[in-house]
């Protein structure tokens, strides 16, 4: 069993070295730019569960990657004017700052295509079958977020984060095989993951339930759902150390 | 065996009918208006070769439908003011007209991940796969078309228009089992396809082929490609009758 950051080397070297489809051409290169430089987190997710279930990480390396291009194509397109208008993500120039709107808008169709691709290559449709109806929920989520000021946030973040971080247990499942009857004590975990890092994320950004809440509810409202998640860990019949260690670091991440 | 008619008939209410992921909520509404008016080419080849291979068209529906949500998907996108900047449609106002740009946004991104959860109701991968690798070669022109304005048109519109063309007679095989081995000179007709629906559309619209060549010299080129087209279905060893009235139609047609 690797480290979490380990872990997240072999996904930031998978997705790095990536074969994108050579019909794209040169829009890759905006795929690339829109890839680099993220945390991994969803990938590490999928390759801690893998491995703690018993598989190979190196197994659920095509699962991982397919997470992190369909969080790269969302935060692509939400970066554009149309959406949330951010000129910055991971400390650089968003993708359209860089490469204009028409080719970041393609760059992210491209990811999300891309990241059925990887999912593809599994030999049931079981992790493309997830991988599409969480994509489906998250943009869901951002339905809510650009149209319904005051809509419920728990939901807002169980589809717009959640989603995906569920997803992210159930194709490391997949990925090694586990079937789908042994999967629930895992699922319930996956589903304790979006809150947490949504809330960590708004204590950092000081709004969505910081804003809410205030700081200090906000923060004890973080403890609780770190707690969840560990217990959730707790009740599966595995080696979950590593998942332990992840959920400590999402609990006190400072970035 | 049925009509073109008969079948764009068919692919036209189960698109109509179609059950959206609930977690769009009313994300569904745009997704619906760009999903309306469509000739249903791509779909009603999809079920005619599925027939002429000896399947049921019914169950080409899904195939057929994931087809027309990549086309829809891609018809939303190119509308927006980032690329072709088009407010009309099918002779209505577009998507983001009516709905604003990040909900079509947003509808683009929904219909295309749809679109793979209709392709992955196959009990193989292989449909879906399909349909990822056509998407990505279309996104691959439509990078093209924005970036390079003296590109070889041959080679654009092979993979802007070709691409889901060829795909939709795939989709059609895989989707009553014809197996890899016996689906090469399907997929020849295929690939006659994309070039006979362009250089029509483009003799129509006074552009491309049309602008490059002259009307009458682009006139003779689509009698050229219907009569590849035919010639590749005259080497099918099975009743293709009604995809030749599909080619006939595709010649002649005048909208």
């Amino acid at each position: 069993m690797q480290a979490p950051d380990r872990l997240a080397a072999l996904v930031d070297g998978y997705v790095s070295d990536l074969a994108l489809t050579g019909e794209l051409g040169q829009q890759q290169e905006s795929m690339r730019y829109a890839l680099a430089g993220g945390k991994r987190i969803r990938g590490v997710i999928c390759l801690a569960v893998a491995e703690a279930a018993g598989g190979e990480a190196e197994a659920a390396l095509p699962a991982a990657a397919a997470l992190e291009l369909v969080h790269a194509f969302s935060l692509v397109h939400d970066d554009l004017p149309a959406l949330d208008d951010d000129d910055e993500r991971r400390g650089r120039a968003s993708t359209h700052v860089v490469f204009g709107e028409g080719v970041a808008l393609l760059a992210g169709d491209a990811l999300l295509a891309e990241a059925f691709r990887l999912a593809l290559s599994y030999p049931t449709t079981a992790p493309a079958r997830e991988l599409a109806e969480a994509t489906l929920g998250m943009i869901g989520g951002q339905y809510l977020d650009i149209t319904h000021a005051n809509v419920d946030l728990s939901e807002l973040h169980r589809l717009k984060t959640g989603r995906l971080f569920a997803a992210s247990v159930g194709l490391g499942l997949w990925a090694v095989g586990v079937p789908h009857e042994a999967q629930a004590p895992w699922r319930a975990f996956g589903d304790e993951l979006g809150l947490l890092f949504q809330i960590v994320d708004d204590v950092l950004d000081g709004d969505g339930y910081a804003a809410r809440l205030g700081g200090d509810a906000a923060r004890l409202l973080a403890a609780e759902a770190a707690s969840s998640a560990r217990s959730a860990l707790a009740a599966i019949p595995a080696d979950t150390s590593v998942l332990v260690a992840v959920v400590d670091g999402l609990a006190v991440r400072t970035s």
